[in-house]
């Protein structure tokens, strides 16, 4: 099998880690061009949806109610925007995709979390898969620590 | 709650299902701007991921692996797009989103089917939001044909 940078992830790539379990891993996406956006990783080395386990099926929709309601609720997100594509993997050859899913939060309200103010200029649109990041380092992590401390409320543990 | 299209689909818009069970209707999208588009509907109205029920997410796994099945099959698709957005449900107030997936066949060599040569431009990148529809009407209902006769193959009755 090529190399798969998501079956090996350092320290560094945890550091967004907001919360795992024995199939998933949750992460806040670096890139915060919609505030919030996370990604949801398989542990496992599963290049498709077809190929996922039914216990991680299974404990997928648990991560999904509990993110959803958590974005709602302390974020005020509006609804929410999944995708699972794998794109990046086939630039290569052989490829080897990793399974995750993008969830975008979408604001149909100016949005205000700490210093940032945040428009969702496409609201009710596709997602920009162009848009730029709207937080500076400061405040991706301001937004981690705001999320993670909550991480118990919303996930089973 | 506001009028849903998709709870009231005419006999016009059902034209292009391939497969519908108790919870989950699958249609070739009338739009094919990339080969086997399809949209997968719940047929409860249901407003988002998290808001599904027990059985809907377990038949869903079920309906994912068929299609990715067929459309790898037939069409010899290299990997798949999947996207839960709902976002044009909110360009109306109230809005009234009814739970879909969009499913776009992604292909890394050039495809042809009758007398279609389809070549996927941005194979390993984002799907094209803006893509033109590559076939008519004609190559539609040949598509269609095609894959509604081996339906019975890879979904259970």
């Amino acid at each position: 099998m090529t190399y798969c940078p998501l079956c090996h992830l350092t320290q560094e790539d945890k550091r967004w880690l907001l919360y795992g379990n024995e199939y998933w891993s949750v992460f806040l996406a670096d890139k915060q061009d919609y505030v919030g956006r996370c990604l949801v990783m398989c542990n496992r080395h599963c290049d498709s949806l077809s190929k996922l386990r039914p216990e991680e099926w299974y404990s997928l929709k648990s991560i999904i109610n509990a993110l959803e309601t958590m974005l709602s609720t302390e974020l005020n997100a509006t609804m929410f925007n999944w995708s699972c594509l794998m794109n990046d993997a086939y630039k290569y050859d052989p490829p080897c995709p990793h399974l995750h899913f993008h969830l975008r939060p979408r604001y149909k309200e100016m949005m205000h979390i700490g210093n940032i103010t945040f428009l969702d200029h496409e609201f009710s649109h596709h997602y920009n898969n162009q848009a730029q990041a709207v937080m500076d380092d400061e405040a991706l992590q301001n937004l981690f620590n705001t999320l993670h401390s909550k991480v118990d409320i919303y996930f089973t543990k």
